[in-house]
């Protein structure tokens, strides 16, 4: 079986009137040449993207993860992606994935430069074994994101709501993380608010609500904290979205990290101080996001 | 002649003891596959780039460009890039480029996920006729940066100081930019003062005086702007940097956007209000700036 691999995405079929996109996807070995220097994906970070999780074969969330790319597009002004196209492509790359845990990604790149199209392509690979931040959980450090909580509302051009591939900032936020000897950041907000990590939301715990930072534009909306927020509200827990000032950040009764690929991790200490850790929640949140979702 | 080529550099050869690298740079045709789907240039933005302004095959201000390529894999956590080799390839492709303006463009990406060096190149490409820009100048917009004018001493993650690939704010500024009916944008600071284009530097002239933005790690460090400081210099005019509160903009006796490949772009408008155009000087900067340079 192709251990990684990706398949390029035909992006003038999706102007073409079909129901069958079977013949649109070209499958290539992800280590091969495939994308041309002219790449305004590569030149400029120039696009949108998705991460998908993948259990067992199944593509968990995929309307939502289609719909979050179709929203990034939207406000950077590239073509709205054709979804019944895509859909069908993730079907494809699901199905030559392997038992266990995969991850797909989905990347509508502004194209070529001059050129007349974007570039589109899904690539999937083995994920990491996340088991021990799922069940020891995570060290995180709180990072200043440099905007106050509004600014997106007044500067669109920011793209804060948009999950392109721009994310040089959110990987040397990884970095300055690590070196402070933690798995991970919290961004916050210039004015004092808590934001998101680089590659997660932050629901936190206080007695039986949940709570996580309003999607106000600023932030993404995260696929997987929506998926938690359906399961607490099935399992009768009240949920909710709020500005959360970062002094409440340590009087969490629990607070995770949570990602559609490495799915539940549990907050273990901020900036060095311990948070409490619930384990038997933890663990059941982590088996029901492994569990098929649509 | 190849119109747009590229020359893949072998970066394990940079950590070799050699003089002569001219066998490992591959030339591959601009339009052709050369990089794979796991560049974290392309899923990530994640690398730092130059744009080189080459003239009738005189590539312009390499070594600046070089050490400031050097700077922005420092911010970011990459390997210095090696200066001979990179100085060896920029030759060869200068060499290759016709007569008339060119531009030459230096990546360092992080490398494929999961691989062991980072991924370098340099392509070559004809430039854009920039000719109205440069004498008939161009409107401007100011846009909030939403950062304030020292965020980036508190928070070096943000990488302001880097010429990063995730350059998708940047061109999301142009975008609207353009939509307001002006052709390039003027950052500001989120408590007001002037920075810099999305891809140039601004100069003011007040009197005999000229100033730009000081480059206090939250803009970058404009090679174009030194060169024309020099010049200035040379010429007898004080030169200077400073913080610019935006109130000052519109009080300029002239303003340029200045930048390595379209040069001394005089600015004609600033958010729909004019500003006094200096032809004389521009024509000279101009000429100065279309010279050979080192």
């Amino acid at each position: 079986m192709t251990r990684r691999f990706a398949l390029m995405i035909d992006p003038v079929a999706a102007f073409e009137e079909r129901a069958d996109f079977s013949g649109t996807f070209t499958m290539v070995d992800a280590a091969a040449p495939a994308l041309s220097v002219g790449e305004l994906s590569t030149q400029r970070g120039d696009g949108v993207f998705e991460s998908i999780g993948v259990v067992d074969s199944h593509a968990q969330e995929v309307v939502p993860h289609l719909e979050r790319l179709a929203h990034s597009a939207r406000l950077c002004d590239l073509p709205v992606p054709h979804q019944e196209q895509w859909l069908q492509a993730i079907a494809v790359a699901a199905a030559e994935c392997g038992e266990g845990e995969w991850v797909i990604k989905l990347i509508l790149s502004r194209g070529v430069e001059h050129g007349p199209t974007p570039t589109a392509w899904v690539t999937a690979s083995p994920a990491s074994d996340f088991t021990a931040a799922r069940v020891d959980g995570i060290r995180v450090v709180t990072l200043d994101r440099g905007y106050d909580l509004h600014v997106a509302e007044r500067a669109p051009w920011l793209l804060l709501g948009a999950k392109t591939l721009s994310y040089a900032v959110n990987m040397a936020a990884l970095r300055e993380a690590h070196r402070r000897e933690a798995d991970d950041a919290i961004f916050l907000s210039s004015d004092g608010f808590v934001l998101e990590a680089p590659t997660a939301s932050l629901i936190l715990r206080v007695g039986d609500r949940f709570v996580t930072p309003a999607p106000n534009g600023g932030i993404l909306h995260g696929t997987t904290q929506l998926s938690v927020y359906e399961h607490l509200s099935a399992r009768g827990f009240e949920v909710g979205y709020a500005e959360i000032p970062v002094a409440e950040l340590p009087k969490a009764d629990a607070a995770w990290l949570v990602s559609s690929v490495r799915l539940a991790a549990p907050i273990t200490t901020v900036d060095g101080e311990s948070l409490p850790v619930d384990h038997v929640l933890t663990a059941e949140l982590n088996a029901y996001l492994l569990s098929p979702r649509d």
